[in-house]
């Protein structure tokens, strides 16, 4: 609550110094006087808790000393670790960080428009960059980027073949899916079914595209009915695997007693999906991981909360947001030093497998080819 | 990125408008102009894409159109839902949010100098105002709160016998715990054990008021074997149930095959200790719920992805905040319109509980009293 006193002033600061208002306002403009004037008013400016205006600061230097970050919906763990790395750069390099989460994680056209509000926005000066993590880059995406006010470094991958209108740090899911994957399969798994997030997205390619590269580098052939989508919730996860479990991989195929009717292993595209996932079995009278093996993606605080704690790919969300903050504070630098502007950079971090109860041990020593 | 031909400046708006660079200045400051001229830049402006500055915007108006949110910890679920819900009561007023979160949980004396530092440098104009969460609320806060230079809304409860220094929306915890231990002894359990977070915390006075203000109503003696304290993590939950069940309470009073020796219930004063205590329940091979219930605090996403999905009592993280950011903007919209301040007001959200598989279904029909 603003106090009778309220914060230290021109007047009272002058008050304090036995200095003239004037005096006062020359100081702290940084427009000089003489020296034991500055120390008066800089010693009664302190004693007074005074804090210079930032605004006023920023309108001088031209620097809001403020970051961005956008992420689309703070209920999924991964975007909060992006954020909360984000933010530990910023605080390190002194600036205040504006949170932008979309939240509309069903409405995809929403969330563009308002990725697209967020990217135009950078135009008002309230900040000096953007980190972006997009739903996906849209070719608007591509023509905000090219024509931002402010750095921005985009947490996702650009579409093939545009060249990158920005710094980017993508992920790498595709690898990723082929972890687990190779890791059930090590383990003694032959059914794999993959339980992947909506249809149609291009991270959802590419966990395919290593999820059939895998089994097929075992001799493995995919199955169609072993893949199933769902949204990105517990719940859905759930609905997903005993539609999958009731349909014909689940009903063909029994490889034996307890078994999830030839299914003896699941790899999520998301925790809450594998969450999800392991209640369906559960419900089912179906061990995890004796009878099937589960494994998510993501690596968020939600795999070790299951039962039994999953094992996940973890994709570096927090680490490719820490180097996005960084590359963003680089082009801020380069800026403000006037230098010619380097070419957009891209970096991708690749994923690790934190293997944990809800797979099966490795049925041979890790280090033995498979 | 920053392209070559970059934002709509003052030159590249006269230009288009065929007006001077002076006309643009006026226009765009409000300082007025012929109607024609409006005219004429308004729609140059618009069709490049000009957004007004914000910072000097701000220096005009004196307001950053910035709020703040304060958390301890964004590994909290519930900070992380109190943060949405600002975000939601922010952006629908035209606010950016500025996020700030200790992050630092285990380290209370760091975490009240950063929260004291996030109160004083309200001075420096970057935010008309703050939701602040404290760890709780020490002297300093209570002198910080009465000299802020702009409205604060405290997330929590004010010391005892202080009048309060800001306006304050805070949970019932003792209210929370009677309920769930309410529901545990209405379904039959006898011997409630209380996984506390960690010991000689406020929040953790009230909690225990209610647990055992919930047994004395049912005649039942509260056991303090029953009772253990653990950080707020699933891991350290797991171990603290561990030593609980291996001590005297779980040795002892043991009332059946498969029963953890004397202990059919835990409440849980978090999600994360709740989970934490079903992990070390499903590796002695308990059954949860038949052989011990348990319900966690919070009602977090954790609650819904554990298994069984667990009982929980819902404090209302979401609801305060909301609250708080409302009550937030009124202090702001008083302050603009110069009127006298009002006294500061505090607001308690009533706790729900959130009945899950974790928990028995009640042993006798719900509406029959107990």
């Amino acid at each position: 609550m603003v106090s009778t006193s309220g914060p230290p002033t021109v007047e009272t600061i002058a008050t304090r110094a036995g200095v003239s208002t004037a005096s006062v306002s020359r100081v702290l403009n940084g427009h000089g006087a003489r020296p034991e004037t500055v120390r008066r008013v800089e010693r009664a400016a302190a004693e007074l808790g005074y804090v210079p205006n930032a605004v006023a600061r920023s309108l001088q230097g031209g620097r809001s000393r403020q970051l961005t970050v956008a992420v689309r919906d703070l209920r999924d763990p991964g975007h909060v670790a992006m954020v909360r790395a984000v933010q530990a750069v910023a605080r390190a390099h002194g600036y205040r960080l504006v949170l932008h989460s979309t939240d509309t994680a069903a409405d995809t056209a929403h969330a563009v428009a308002d990725e697209l509000d967020v990217l135009r926005g950078l135009a008002d000066g309230t900040s000096d960059g953007l980190v972006l993590c997009p739903v996906h880059v849209t070719p608007e995406h591509v023509e905000a980027l090219r024509t931002a006010a402010q750095p921005v470094v985009v947490l996702g991958a650009f579409p093939d073949g545009v060249e990158p209108p920005a710094d980017g740090v993508r992920d790498d899911p595709a690898a990723g899916a082929e972890l687990a994957v190779r890791h059930l399969v090590r383990t003694g798994r032959r059914r794999v079914a993959f339980l992947d997030g909506p249809a149609g997205t291009a991270p959802g390619r590419d966990r395919h595209r290593g999820y059939r590269a895998a089994l097929a580098a075992r001799g493995l052939t995919p199955d169609p009915a072993l893949v199933a989508h769902a949204d990105t919730t517990v719940e859905a996860g759930t609905r997903a695997l005993h539609r999958l479990l009731d349909g014909p991989a689940g009903g063909g195929g029994r490889t034996g007693e307890g078994h999830g009717g030839g299914v003896d292993a699941v790899l999520c595209a998301d925790d809450r999906l594998a969450l999800g996932a392991t209640h369906a079995l559960h419900a089912r009278g179906l061990r995890v991981p004796a009878d099937v093996a589960v494994a998510g993606m993501g690596d968020s605080p939600l795999a070790e909360a299951g039962w039994p704690p999953l094992t996940s790919v973890d994709l570096g969300a927090a680490e490719r947001a820490r180097i996005a903050a960084e590359m963003l504070l680089a082009r801020v630098a380069e800026r403000d030093a006037g230098t010619a502007r380097t070419p957009a950079r891209t970096a991708t971090v690749a994923p690790r497998l934190a293997v944990r109860a809800s797979s099966a041990p490795p049925a041979r020593p890790p280090g033995v080819a498979t």
